[in-house]
């Protein structure tokens, strides 16, 4: 423990220096180590296949589940899809640079608010080894150094993938410890990183809910957690019901297992007894389980199931969905703000006046107005690329592209003034 | 403990409550409020002073030094300026309902980007009664709701001090649970606060060194730390000498017990001989005991006195100096990446290239070229306030003003959209 302590303490230490060398590269060279990794990527095909291979068989030996095992798995195919990602970011305008602001001061101070990568970064992981390349190429494009803390499933895999990532760096003469992954994967591991004060400029834990509350139970540094999706769409009583199945439809089951996706309905009693069969007769030809409260028993009978209260909190990732009649706005945004994890939320409303109320009330990183929850993702906003969505309500809100890998500092160029 | 736990769950439950319909209140009302809040505060002068004299009797009874003691001192004067900040806070313009962006996607969907406030701030400060007041306007302003734990000497003023602010809140009938103070100062109030997750969106420690690691040691929320300051001026061998010589004197005496003060000195070997005579005659004149690594003592003798590891790490926020001869810019950057706090760093140089190479290197919130450490404030950046400056490198760095203390959602408008 006292030897794993100090092993990640001077891994961080190597890294965080690293953040500070990176710091001077300039956008084109990175851009040219992030090719430089591709090539060796390609380069290592073979091996990282292979790792990944002896990776799933283990997997199998230990039992784990299907879904696990899909995770963990890679493939020609989904090798293809990593390197076509990683070339995609290459292409992506540098974050770096940019003068946000800048002003004089009466004194004559002339203070610039510059954009600048944060540092070192920390990302803990679990079984997608995807997310080792797609995390290290995003953070090195935003200027970040990257510590790395796969999940022990897929630990030969990344450190093949780390490898061929190093020796990338290596080739385009770019400091090789701004990439830098955990050679082990003890549990103590994680508490070990979260504790690394001074280093780890941000923390970033990318997975299910066990391991991201692990990761807040433990840090002692900056963490933006991207935590569950329990995302609303809101019927109102003067939506089209034509738009409305079209979104409710398509944000439970175009990809049900994603955070974006929705979990509650949430329908105006107004219109409940006409819209509620028809939804429920569309999500159940299309497999869904409904759970609704007593009023959609009341109108639709044993035809759906009794919701229970652990249903408004739950975060099914699946094929499930809560539905609850509510009495107006105010109870919507209400039933949202008790049980709702400040994600993406949705009304379906053709009266501009509810659909404003909804937006600016509805305190979460993306609100929709008659469109899918399932557009809160960093591609369909523009950003070209995502480390994840923030749930958290500092630094960064919903899909974190580039720019959210970035901080700022003040520049300020004086001729000798001092305070008095 | 389970009641202590209970009771400040539920206060926190009130106060998110709070932070909802505050963020429904127009600027407008809550500039009304916060002109309400100064007259009740005026009206209760005789009471919060009292209040104040009891807390000032009863730490000279616990035998409390001179300095906490007067930290803690309020009077006919200081409640004057008190009065005074909260008016200039009013006269601000608001952070809020800003559009900071907005784009339109190739499938029709509108995104707007728009500034918000966090939502529920708690403020963990010590024993200066005027951050009760000044933190709850700052936060007032900026939308959102504050839970303040104050420090247990100040206890009986900021009792009456949060009972105006509340009388001026039901005065203009904006919600009183906006501001709440938690009414014990155990021990344990600390760890509790710090673990409210869902309910606390950012917590700011204000205080020492002591109280902010125990913060962040609890922490389950998000923590902005306004941690210490240990600062650099670096005297370039292209430095004008009265231009070094003004901003060292300037950022070691003018104010040295704030966290933007320089603790240690950096010369350049080159015009060591010549400048660190100079620039120790004249801190000695004020006062300042010099502290010098052995370069240093070789060239002025037992003048000064030696600088051990230890002093390099210090806040001494006192009139004390260490003083270090470098060889160059890099070592002087490697240096202050070492033992600074990346908090304001200077360098005093007549060569741009020099001065370009400092700024862009020097992983601080505020780096200066040819100005002292001390402008890093608030209202010398022209924020017009300042709740503190941040150490930390995400969401804000540095002074963190009205417009640090809002954060951003998205609005998203569409008409049917779906993802295919």
């Amino acid at each position: 423990m006292q030897e794993l302590s100090e092993q990640i303490h001077s891994l961080c230490q190597k890294a965080k220096e690293a953040s500070r060398k990176l710091a001077e590269v300039p956008s084109k060279t990175i851009d040219q180590a992030l090719m430089a990794i591709g090539e060796e990527l390609l380069l290592q095909k073979k091996q990282v296949l292979a790792a990944n291979e002896q990776d799933v068989d283990c997997a199998k030996n230990a039992g784990l589940s299907e879904a696990m095992i899909d995770r963990l798995y890679l493939g020609e195919k989904r090798f293809g899809a990593l390197l076509k990602a990683l070339e995609e970011i290459v292409y992506l305008p540098s974050p770096l640079g940019e003068v946000i602001e800048q002003w004089k001061r009466p004194n004559g101070l002339l203070i610039k608010k510059i954009r600048v990568p944060i540092g070192l970064i920390g990302i803990i992981y679990e079984s997608r080894p995807n997310v080792t390349v797609d995390s290290s190429a995003l953070c090195l494009k935003s200027g970040n150094a990257v510590i790395l803390r796969g999940g022990k499933e897929a630990f030969n895999t990344n450190r093949v993938l780390v490898d061929s990532i190093r020796a990338g760096l290596k080739k385009a003469k770019v400091v090789e410890d701004a990439v830098v992954l955990i050679p082990t994967t003890d549990r103590q591991t994680i508490p070990i990183l979260c504790s690394q004060k001074g280093l780890i400029d941000l923390l970033i834990p990318r997975g299910g809910k066990g391991l991201i509350e692990t990761v807040v139970d433990h840090a002692k540094v900056p963490v933006i957690k991207h935590y569950q999706g329990i995302c609303h769409v809101y019927v109102h009583s003067k939506a089209s019901f034509e738009k409305a199945l079209r979104i409710v439809l398509n944000a439970k089951c175009q990809r049900p297992a994603v955070c974006n996706a929705m979990e509650t309905l949430l329908i105006d009693e107004e219109i409940a007894p006409d819209f509620l069969p028809l939804v429920v007769e569309e999500l159940q030809k299309r497999g869904v389980e409904v759970r609704g409260d007593a009023r959609c028993l009341n109108i639709v009978g044993n035809r759906i199931t009794p919701a229970v209260e652990e249903d408004w909190a739950t975060e099914y990732l699946d094929l499930i969905l809560s539905v609850k009649i509510v009495k107006n706005l105010d109870e919507a945004i209400a039933h949202i703000h008790k049980y709702g994890s400040n994600h993406s939320d949705a009304i379906v409303t053709e009266e501009s006046g509810a659909a404003e109320a909804f937006l600016h009330r509805v305190d979460s990183a993306a609100v929709y107005w008659n469109a899918s929850t399932r557009f809160t993702d960093g591609f369909e906003f523009g950003f070209g690329a995502e480390i994840g969505i923030s749930t958290d309500k500092i630094h960064s809100r919903g899909p974190m592209g580039l720019k959210e890998l970035t901080t700022y500092k003040y520049i300020v160029y004086g001729n000798g003034q001092v305070r008095s």
